[in-house]
């Protein structure tokens, strides 16, 4: 269940205030050099720090402790590991009665009858995703495209100049906002996907999702496009590569790639933990009381999840590429 | 690659002009009624013959050849088949030089290096969702939850009572429009979904973007949470079944359904095959020029698309209500 | 459950008296020629006839639904079924109270909480390898390989120019008897499987105890080896490709193909149902009583199971080499 | 590929002279207290030390870094380490020109394109199978049954008090032997298993092969029933809990764990590593010379390989279990 992928397969370990957080890789092709510098430099990018996110310091110090061998893959699993310091723990003990909105305490509570680690958000932490970029760093080192990124709003703010002061005016009323990211994947073979239940966009769907926070996933135009008429709205092929003169599709046509770039849009909603006070059920009085979240927050969690979302598409593609050459290589 | 799930696992077979198209349901739990009315009417829904839909016929006339036995599921795979009949193989043979824009026709020629039977879209054609509309019909058989849907836009139009005249002067200009569909859960349990990486809201998108013409899948408020602020867009928990004052989330918190229904926006793209004539790239003239593609067409699939959606998602929470009875059981 | 393999998918449906079985064959390379021919000289080979099988005859005419276009594969999943023809539900309604020995009667009727088809076996049925058979040769239309096999033992008897006496003999004891089968693939490329847990052997093992009525699986020199020293056993390789004056090892090292002909000795049980009276448990008396089993037997299932063996080794094979492209291709 | 279960999922990564070993443990049901005692006792029982086992000192201590909490398991993924201390690689490297025999230094070498990690074996090593055992050991914390083992044979030896002076003189030859090992489980629930491709004794049979030294499986009375009648080897059943007299079938019927003990023999080769020079293929003379392996070598792996055995078992059987609770649960 916490493992994606077939040939390139991803399974992800760790709770926010267990000893390490870990992935391993399996299915890295043999003798791709292994540049440890593009890992440190994928995990910086989504390390708190700027405007709007968390002053808490996370320490992405990683081990790899087997898969590599005089700087390449050897062919066997990878295991990347970041161990979890920092800890303070006290400032989530007081929690576990009154479930903070918008937060997977209380049904993490159900799932796990209770037994799960609550500290710091537990397996729900956004600290899991460090270990989700660390992977996708991988499949990039072998996967023949280049993605990029773009937020394209932050609350309701477009131009991304006036961003620093927008922020500390929603830090200041102890607030958050969400934002919309935009990916952009270029170089991609024509082909990549299955009819049926890997399509390209689907898989990529898929895991997106499974990043924390993210609400809403689009491709190519997504839902701007139910004001257009299908004459509008096909994509009229150009040359015989694929190449066409709009790209509404995102990229995607019959869930496989189309030889064009994937665009594809991300919502990303307003992080759970605010500094203001907030209404919440408690579990003693039977009440719904309010709840102060004390702690370190990100007021724009956006603004760091670009790399994990670049990221976590390249596994998906990393995965579809392999299983491409299986049958045409 | 053509099978979902791990309890509840869906294998789907089939191409548009092939004998016949259908679906294995593997994990189907034994001595549950198998009531063939249900998915009749299942199927009859994504029929056409409604304003805006095609009038080719489709027989959907269905038989159960294994895993049914007086009228239970016997705990063996059931295996359901749908001829195709009513095939008109000629409509399509002058398409194979030039791609139709908005179709899988180029891409399923350099994916399956020609070898595709590209008759009536082949592998890539709607007709394929009868068989996963019929997969759902099982899932619902056991699924402790109520699933409804309902179209709220169809192109510019919100007042679905002026959709016949709308769609009827869309067909006279030949072309097609898209639509919105939202779709609702009730009943569910708390806490189906895995954090990493089958969370529910992750494996729904992942299998409601491989219906054909999804494009955009959002949860609860969606994209339009951009505008809001983390104190806005919190749910505010007001009992001790996780019950929420608003729903912005969508009934999904960390992955995992939290006990209030689910909420899902799916942005359906207006459909490619249009009666106007299209530019698209010629293979053999190496040029771009017009094409007309014949045969009858859909111009709002998104009028048939419902219990597609409906059903795929039902196909999902069937699995993960399997998963969660091997742990909770 | 019903599915095997990672790249070359088969999923096996039906029931014995159900209307039919079948056989999704997913991940088949597009373009591979597709000759029914060799399907129908393989499924002859399983069939009764000879002395020692059963008089019943089996109509294993199929028909191919989906993904064969033209005589070549399309790369979509294949669909072959075979419909359950000649059948006698009469012959073991009365059975349901006393299971028979050896049979799965029992144990279905506990998983299944007794809504399984009991009839002739129900999904317990030698007739499913009909269809194991035709997946497997698909695998061998692509596979680089040549498999063939030998019966060793039939019974006590070694000399198989006496076997057709001998098995008279025992049918007309109204019992049965079980027998060895010898494997041999050559041709393999070198290191086809994954040190864990997808390693050859292992694989080969596990199809082959799939199989019904497989009791034990052997490679190379199997338990004979418990008389031999180390030194003995290493195979001493004699070239730059593997080659070893001995194949004690049977062509796996470490669970990878070694480059020599895979050697795999099979143990087949003798045929549970027989003539002679035998005693069971009887669910109404709650005593041991007599029971005869009605109906047509095999004396020596072992006669009709090479071509089912051959099959399921075709089909581990192919899967490991379409892996090893995604690597090396 | 270096994964396994449906539902109880076992990942190993590690290679002999890389920082670490490991396995994760998913699907491991939460609120299971975690004795770690348990863990170590069943590492100490694979160490080596007994006559015949080598004199290398392996340091098992393991750290157990996320998925326990308050002596807990917490529903999460679990994380098991080993480091890889006590390592002297100068030992192997002058091996990787002249493949050992018996080894997968040469298949490896294919395999991996010569980027393998290839000191000690790596990913090939034994030492892999002390992350397997800590597998084994989460698993036997929440599966109902009683599994025991018992070496039947060493080499000719059959009476095991005369071991110690057999395995030295073997010794004393450089030499190696292999050996039998009979395993039984107790206590099992019946219906365990699927017909296909999970039938109870594949899996099983998958597993014991993905042990390193196993080269022949088989039940109950496994390849010795060839010498019986089919109304020998029947089992009779004896009362309505499936109980039989006797147990030619080794608690398997039709795949399906049938109420009896599993009985299941294993055969485990002589070690390849012997002290006594042995012909193979030198790839720089291009000629076939003698080699002789340095470092401390195991006399008969058989001594110390019953609780790798068992723990595999184990965790085949935890995940039918689980797989068996979603279906009856």
């Amino acid at each position: 269940m916490n493992s994606y992928g077939t040939l390139f397969k991803v399974t992800l370990y760790g709770e926010s205030h267990q000893p390490s957080i870990g992935v391993i890789i399996d299915g890295m092709p043999p003798g791709i050099v292994i540049d440890e510098e593009t890992i440190h430099a994928d995990l910086a990018q989504r390390k708190p720090g700027a405007t709007g996110t968390t002053t808490r310091h996370e320490d992405d110090a990683f081990v790899i402790t087997a898969g590599v061998f005089n700087g390449r893959s050897t062919g066997s699993p990878i295991h990347l590991m970041i161990e979890n310091k920092n800890i303070r723990s006290k400032d989530y003990e007081h929690l576990r009665q009154q479930p903070r909105p918008g937060h997977a305490d209380f049904v993490a509570g159900i799932k796990y009858q209770g037994f799960q680690d609550y500290r710091g958000g537990g397996r729900f932490s956004g600290r899991l995703t460090a270990a989700l970029v660390a992977a996708g760093s991988f499949a990039k080192m072998f996967t023949p495209c280049q993605i990029t990124h773009a937020i394209t709003r932050i609350g309701t703010l477009t131009d991304m100049s006036k961003l620093d002061t927008y922020l500390r005016e929603i830090a200041e009323q102890g607030d958050s906002v969400g934002g919309i990211v935009e990916l952009k994947v270029s170089g991609l073979p024509v082909g990549l996907g299955e009819p049926f239940f890997q399509k390209l966009d689907a898989e990529l769907a898929k895991m997106l999702f499974s990043v924390p926070a993210v609400k809403g996933v689009e491709f190519g135009t997504g839902f701007a496009g139910v004001n257009m008429m299908g004459s509008e709205f096909n994509d009229v092929m150009v040359n015989g590569y694929g190449k066409t003169k709009t790209n509404h599709s995102g990229g995607v046509t019959g869930g496989l790639s189309n030889g064009n770039d994937l665009i594809i849009r991300v919502f990303v909603k307003p992080p759970s933990s605010i500094s203001k006070p907030q209404d919440t059920y408690d579990d003693e009085t039977k009440a719904v009381k309010p709840l102060v979240v004390g702690g370190r927050h990100d007021v724009a969690i956006v603004r760091r999840i670009g790399i994990v979302l670049e990221n976590v598409v390249a596994i998906v593609l990393a995965d579809m590429y392999l299983m491409d050459k299986a049958y045409h290589g």
